[in-house]
């Protein structure tokens, strides 16, 4: 079968999301063996998710291993071409869906135990630890723009071409401290694909005492980041970095 | 003495052992120094283990360490080439064996002071969270196949020829990333020869107070992870990764 | 537009400080998803935070990425060469000052919830654990001191030429090392900037219930990193490291 | 002045003990900013102690960077070399025994606050947790050997030439290992400079409120790690590695 940037980035964001929502999965959920292991399981699970989800990307034949709509706008906008931009948001969004149905799969035997509604959608997609519409849109448009302004500079001609296989590691290192300095406030989506392919994925799924999968809220981690990856793109291409 | 790919499988599988039971049982025995000190410590030790259980093989003469059956199985069914998968598992077994004897010697004081025969067994290997053939079979299964996916990515030829040394960090990196987010189901045993040879030592081993070493469980976690190794070997076969 | 050293300094300790600060955040401030997880976080938190700053600087045109003027008075120190310190010390602070502002607009919905004074200055600026003036001195200054002869050490000819993008992640590493180590007395500023700037921001901006900025111990988090940063320069140039 | 490889080891001695016993201190001293963070952050803390006391000790111009008398007895009979064993072993026992006065001085106001002599002593020298001739021998052998094959597998030729700077890290990867892993029974000293070099310090100072220095078990964490050692070195030399 044949390799494709469609295809990297399809599995590249299916296994961020497997990796991603499974450690929250083993925090949130009851009787697992990381139940209440707290914000550094957390943050350390989604930091190598984006590490592996990179490698595994590439080794589907992704050049850019994006993983995320922000972070393909961003490189959009900073560059001028948007030709792959709809393509590969549509491959993050399916891997993203994908990825959090094999979450379910995966974590099938602790749904059933697990009480609260709230619980279980936190598994699937970001929820604000204080809802306030203003707050939360500029936390994530922040937590985005600090994801490109790092990107941009661990790929920055100032610094030269890194050692093989290094800036996959880096990337995930920036994710790691984005989630453990900004992801207090709204759980750090900042990647729309992350977000709503799993919020889809919840609100089909057949999940023992499932609520409501808050649509209300769903646009806020959609478009905050690409608000924030624009900024970001905007920045790269003034300072040319 | 001659070095050799037995003997290097051999030793960098009991190292893995030694290392990785030997967090479990730092974590779940009485009165260590790092009693109940939680799945961060777990993860982080096997992450670890897998690292340096790469690096003692190697110099021991191993070509590939993959330390795990389904790892080689993968790679045979990906290769077409099973010449060596009897060999290597003999040894893979005979090591984790050893390691799990050498954990039992250095943690000694501490059996007799620890009550329960399921905390002892824990130690050595692993036992679901949730009982529940279908779902823990699933578990073992994703988690072994996005481990030789992961493995895949690292070793892509799209990624081109790693610094030295970086490759077995960064499949320490994986396997943490795996314990972080797929291991709350049933302990991330992913590798037939981490759980059924340390299940043989717990079984012959004179342990004070020690119970039943769950021969009913421990077909699971020899069959799911080679079901998942055999999957992730087609992925790499179907796509040429 | 341009890029430029003083704008790199700038734009890396904002960076620096709005990962830095913005872990403090998350770990103090009330209702936060990371409240209450600890030095382990605190310290992952600023160690990244260092690591992704000094990228960001050498994106912007920073050559040198010290984000810290005792660092850059040890290397006038050890070079002789006082040049570039005032507006490298500029930038740094100013970085700083606008890196706090950006953590308060972060997480901003949680400054009304959380009580007490002395936790939300703890966000911006260090507070010693026990306020004893010739023993928290020490302190800062031994901190420092360990920074600069690691820093040292990291870029030492005896080590040779570091795999490219290697450095920024180990004095990443190092900054983690000495806030696991040394940072249990006083917090570990080693900074000037990163507690002056932070300090002066919480002291302007609307900060709902906060108290007193304690001034009365503001010089020490910035004197005695100096006096730590000198002796270190002294190292440096004695032994040509 | 002039660097040396006696130097090196001395002061690189010094660092490795500053942040090895500093972290014990914030860990196990009362009122510090890392008060009962645990058994990660212990880890982590003398894992990064160790890569930053090589650098360092590299950068005084070590050209082995052992720090460790159990490291450079291994390697001694390795290479059937013994040339450098006391001036080595020398320069390690006095950079231990001063870096743990720095301790004892960054921690100043906090030894007073701390009740309970074996706390006090615990900062500087290990003690096991569960006492017992025999079996903590054994751990600290074992865990000492570990190292050595580690050490091997990391320099073997099997692997080639490390990036440069990797090697340090990966040490101190390996002591994150063991620590986490094998840590547990004995505190890992597997360094009979780290222990007694400490204790030396912990007899001479004026601790209020300290204890015994427990000479009884002082000499297990010196010969253990000796014979663990020779152990490794034998392997090392066997096998050619």
């Amino acid at each position: 079968m044949q390799t494709s940037p469609f295809l990297g980035e399809l599995i590249g964001t299916l296994v961020l999301l497997i990796l991603g929502d499974g450690v929250v999965a083993n925090v949130l959920l009851r009787h697992t063996k990381g139940e209440g292991s707290g914000w550094i399981v957390i943050t350390t699970g989604w930091a190598f998710a984006v590490t592996m989800g990179i490698f595994v990307a590439k080794a589907f034949g992704s050049i850019d291993a994006h993983l995320n709509p922000a972070v393909t706008v961003a490189f959009a906008v900073a560059t001028g071409d948007f030709t792959n931009v709809l393509s590969y948001v549509t491959a993050q969004l399916i891997g993203a869906f994908l990825g959090a149905i094999l979450v379910w799969l995966h974590y099938l035997p602790h749904w059933s135990t697990t009480p609260g509604p709230g619980t279980k959608l936190g598994v699937f997609a970001t929820a604000p630890a204080i809802r306030t519409i203003p707050g939360n849109f500029i936390s994530e448009a922040i937590g985005t723009f600090v994801l490109i302004l790092g990107v941009a500079g661990i790929s920055s001609r100032n610094i030269g071409t890194l050692a093989v296989g290094f800036a996959p590691y880096l990337v995930g290192i920036l994710v790691w401290s984005i989630g453990l300095s900004l992801g207090g406030t709204t759980g750090y989506a900042i990647n729309p694909a992350r977000d709503l392919g799993p919020r889809l994925a919840h609100a089909m799924l057949p999940i023992p005492g499932k609520g409501s999968s808050d649509w209300g809220y769903a646009w806020l981690p959609v478009v905050a980041p690409i608000v924030g990856g624009i900024l970001g793109g905007l920045f790269i291409r003034w300072y040319a970095l």
